[in-house]
């Protein structure tokens, strides 16, 4: 018997088969399509699922539960995608609708939700019962666990630290706040700051580095500032300061017991994670007083949508 | 039989007896000295409680539980004060020296955390599970209830959100971070707001409420806003953001079904609650499609520390 888990995304959707021991048996993906009240993402996951199944030569009858992460504002309660920043989707009730096709337990939540879940029962949150999980990824999503508890907010709608404004009238973000730790911390902003200082330094290390990459993505001015290039440790410094605020701001509200760092950005770990401990320990209210904040990387990587997904089901 | 209520300030500690209907019957206050080693906070609310008890024809057998608010950060679990900003106090142990005194349940807790209960056993907070409590005084105290526990994190240390930076390099805190919350939305803030203006603004009527009132207080630019000075409604319109940025912060992040407002600047009441509820209406994550935030004045006023203190021995 299996699980499946799916990771709704801006780009794709992934779906994995689970087994009962906790190892990824499978993953495939299809594209995200563009949606709407006739043609609902519903149908694109039971594709997914079945494509999945006939590969592994299963049927419906060797799943036992089917977990879903995606991203925005989850009704978790009634299954229903709210509201997602990215994809234009509205109220809809991808539960039930699968439910149709596949009549076991099904659960959706926000994707860092999910994360946060996936972590405590599968990665680097085991052991611990308060966790704060933050996603470096396209924007900055936050999976809140106090006392073994999903904290997600009435309606799901909490949990939404990427949207905590760390520079009152900053930069314009998309959900019409300005300022929002996500303008600046987010894989995205990185990008942003990197091609911005690359612009200042022509003479840069980051110039070439992205020549060679055919790209500028998250990982140049690391690249660079690992290589002793000033401009390019300046952008990771300044950005490695933002993503300290946010998290310092979370240390001081929860107080958790250890803050996971996930999304791509993460994969610098230590290099990232380093710094960061350093200015949590340094700022928390209270200072050496007070309960230590442990600041670590997350483990399950690319799979942890997957993970965090069937955590959901996996968990009951 | 009664319960005594004791809330711990910088300049004051208050006492109160609350009856077992929830009633306040009477309230005593002591000036908080300088307390050390030797001479603890502990003997000073022991003589304040003998003083209540005294002037009412009481004897300690009357009481049948002790709660305790204190600013800082505060372990519960084993009733020590751990740090407090304001009051130099590390580590007492009060309710184990209360306890030689008096051998009835004691309970300490942070005072916004008292505050936030207190509210909701006693006032504006009756009927809401999920509830965030903010004091506008000299500081920004937050109090956080979500299903109905308090969420204070690890040892305590948590629901600091006064100390949640939103201007990232900003004004020093004495927390040793710089742009913290509270550095521009507590009424101290409010105080040098004001006085910053009137120093720009010669002609402004706040140069005349202040003479009356013999000070700039917290009312001082309110006062003048409300009577249509330009000045004053500039200070009252600014601080007002900068509240509010916080309160949407909190709203994104534990989406509650209210936030309470208490503390001095409170006593504005729909004035100042008003717009803040306009400003979390149009910028929580999700707008009209996510649940709706309320934000509303704390009831309990003058005597919400006594009350909350008191809910922490009345809810068991």
């Amino acid at each position: 018997m299996y699980y499946v888990g799916i990771d709704i995304g801006g780009m794709s959707i992934k779906g994995g088969l689970v087994s009962q021991d906790g190892k990824l048996v499978c993953k495939e993906t299809i594209k995200t399509a563009t949606y709407s009240k006739e043609y609902s993402i519903a149908q694109d996951i039971k594709v997914l699922i079945n494509q999945i199944l006939k590969h592994n030569d299963l049927t419906s009858d060797d799943i036992i539960g089917i977990g879903i992460g995606s991203p925005g504002s989850i009704n978790s309660e009634e299954g229903v995608i709210r509201y997602a920043n990215n994809i234009p989707m509205t109220n809809v009730k991808v539960v039930s609708e699968l439910k149709e096709y596949f009549p076991v337990p099904i659960r959706i939540d926000n994707d860092a939700n999910c994360a946060a879940l996936g972590e405590q029962i599968f990665g680097a949150g085991r052991g611990y019962n308060n966790i704060v999980f933050i996603t470096l990824g396209t924007g900055v999503g936050s999976g809140i666990i106090i006392d073994n508890k999903i904290i997600a907010g009435c309606g799901g709608a909490g949990a939404e630290a990427g949207h905590m404004v760390i520079i009152s009238n900053g930069m314009q973000c998309n959900c019409g706040r300005k300022g929002c730790w996500e303008v600046y911390a987010s894989a995205t902003a990185l990008m942003r700051q990197t091609r911005e200082k690359m612009a200042e330094c022509k003479d840069s290390m980051m110039h070439d580095i992205a020549k060679k990459d055919g790209e500028v993505n998250g990982r140049t001015a690391f690249i660079a500032a690992k290589a002793g290039d000033k401009a390019g440790q300046e952008v990771v410094d300044q950005y490695i300061k933002y993503i300290g605020e946010g998290l310092i701001n979370m240390a001081n509200i929860f107080r958790p017991e250890v803050i996971l760092i996930g999304g791509g950005i993460s994969n610098e770990k230590e290099y990232l994670t380093n710094p960061l401990q350093k200015m949590v320990d340094d700022c928390t209210f209270g200072g050496d007083s007070s309960p230590k904040v442990i600041v670590k990387t997350a483990s399950l990587k690319n799979d942890a949508g997957i993970f965090g997904a069937v955590a959901l089901v996996y968990a009951n």
